[in-house]
């Protein structure tokens, strides 16, 4: 005898708004109530030192000023602070504090501050409610979309988190009037990744925009109306792309391997991931890394013949236009290669490269399918271009 | 200028079936393989050394025969190693392992392990699949159902997790003739309170299995075939209805507040978490002190009108049969009330009671509205009685 009782789970459709706008800090408060009807109190700001320094202050007036009642926690600034010691100092910090599951988390920073704060939120009495606030081009187009959330740890880098939607995401992009120069850069190059992954239309926006820079500095032409507007412009572009890899495949199905799986965001990244952890994770940015992974994928695509070397070049060409990446010429492409024997992106005990067929075609490639020394030749490639 | 994006995500409604048998353990390496027909092999056995010694072999070979490559994972038996630190450990051994999206964790045990074990699958790479093989009586009808899984930390019980459900539930009655007779005891107490809450037929159920042991203990009785098929049609009973509130409240919505919110499983509760944290959590089962926790609520329920004394002389009746508790006669009633000041389950800054206007009648009721000298006569009812 054996009896069955079926369980149903209504996990109901949700969805939030990216709000992109010019010294839209100050008015955090007001955009927060209007996200969260329901929400009570306190809301929990969580930012780093030097960010809060900036802007720390105006989010939380802002919030008092629309009846919330804000508590500060600064965590280390740092990829190497997003672990499980700080993720408990915050669960503490939120205990101490007397959170409620009708209190909030605000994340004032970029991509260390968001994955942190949002997987505190999302384990917190089971999850209580979130809203993005990011300070940075990457987090701003890619961490604060998607819901991605998590810590690294001794085992390895973001092997521990959980998908998690914030309430939504506030963008001020006067935020990125002091964003470090390597900052700038990294974000672009994730932006780059985004448009060859999308279609020509976002690849073009992206080049566009870095060729109004005219060689200026971001923060030098912020400050100009008409390039702001079309800034703002081109944010939206990336995020509502983001967006909709995201709507349509969530939790990164193992299972949907077609040109829409959000498995395609990881373009540029399999090499990018290996370059950051043979050179334990301080001589590149994330975005960095990634901007040389989109020059060997790309590479690597034409090696397999799946792209021309006029597509390449074209990567390349925008690629070099968002700036300068630190060397490659001190890194031995075996210990490069031996990192991809293990990848927590792994299926069936296989790697998978994410390559292009063409601008906007990503495929998904078996890496058992590549022989060493197309790697190799793509490597000595993106080393002497 | 404000831009917005809007974000959709499309979180699929789930389903997934709790397999209710004798000796089903046998069989757990097929039932594996059909209700995760995409999953690849490494399967993480997570259990205690002493559940494993009885049931782990057996389970562990058919998942073997089922073509599975299991691993185990033994962790302290008591809540005291439901913490962060099993957690980290438990996550290091599924990295150690190459543990990948397409790997799954079986969680075989009672409560502690198929908290610590959700967890870890709900944050491993974001998540991965999980079956819940439930060994007590408590963890059959309640925890395994649902999908809150946690740990419990130095500032609180279960206030760190996440709600994850799992892809099955195999639930052999064969591993209940091993249970200690308190775990037997505090398992019904859960049951009675599922009763309670449900509807006269599913508390006369539970009164009648109760009826049916004839003073005799739950493993005796199992042996018989009539006793075991009546005993899994009240599983079953007792698992639908947690199922049919879970499937109206997945995420125990802070705004549903009316008689199918996932709150009214809260009943007996509010008393029964009390209990347990003034005796630091080594005098009473989590059940018992449920047992404890109905009585009281009953008792409130009566001394603020809302039902009558027979009622109370019901559920008292029925608690009594579920089996003996360990005495009040130690515990400071002010210590008690002490803790009410602040609970996790608090909403808006108040406390909420989980009452009962009838049998299958409850009501949420505040804190705030309950006078000192209520609560301490209801106390001295229930020590008196």
């Amino acid at each position: 005898m054996a009896t069955k009782v079926n369980v149903k789970t209504t996990r109901n459709a949700a969805s939030y708004d990216i709000s992109i706008g010019r010294g839209s800090l100050k008015n955090a408060g007001e955009w927060a109530k209007s996200v969260m009807p329901g929400s009570s109190g306190r809301a929990a700001i969580i930012s780093n030192r030097k960010v809060f320094g900036l802007y720390g202050n105006a989010v939380k007036k802002s919030l008092e000023n629309a009846g919330f009642e804000p508590h500060v926690q600064l965590i280390g600034d740092g990829e190497r602070f997003k672990n499980l010691r700080t993720l408990e100092d915050t669960l503490r910090f939120l205990s101490g504090s007397k959170f409620t599951r009708t209190d909030s988390i605000v994340a004032l920073g970029g991509g260390v501050v968001g994955d942190l704060a949002g997987f505190a939120a999302s384990v917190y009495l089971r999850g209580i409610d979130l809203l993005q606030v990011p300070t940075t081009l990457l987090s701003m187009i890619d961490s604060s979309v998607g819901g991605k959330t998590g810590v690294n740890s001794s085992f390895g880098k973001n092997l521990i988190g959980a998908f998690y939607q914030p309430r939504g995401v506030l963008i001020d992009t006067n935020t990125l009037l002091t964003l470090p120069e390597r900052e700038v850069t990294a974000g672009f190059c994730e932006a780059v990744k985004q448009g060859a992954i999308s279609d020509r239309s976002l690849l073009d926006k992206t080049a566009k925009i870095l060729g109004q820079l005219e060689g200026r500095r971001l923060h030098e032409r912020l400050g100009e109306d008409s390039f702001s507007e079309n800034f703002a412009r081109f944010l939206a572009a990336q995020i509502s792309f983001k967006a909709r890899i995201v709507a349509g495949d969530e939790r990164e199905s193992v299972a949907k391997t077609d040109a829409r799986s959000r498995k395609i965001l990881n373009f540029g990244h399999t090499f990018g991931h290996a370059l950051e952890k043979v050179t334990n994770y301080r001589y590149f940015r994330h975005g960095e890394a990634v901007g040389h992974g989109i020059r060997f994928a790309a590479a690597l695509s034409k090696n397999l013949e799946l792209i021309g070397q006029n597509e390449v070049e074209l990567l390349n060409d925008v690629v070099r236009r968002a700036g300068s990446l630190p060397s490659l010429g001190s890194i031995d492409p075996s210990e490069i290669f031996a990192t991809f024997k293990y990848d927590k992106k792994m299926i069936n005990d296989s790697l998978q490269w994410i390559l292009l067929e063409g601008i906007g075609k990503p495929v998904i490639f078996s890496h058992a399918k590549i022989r060493q020394a197309v790697l190799a030749a793509s490597f000595k490639e993106i080393t002497r271009s």
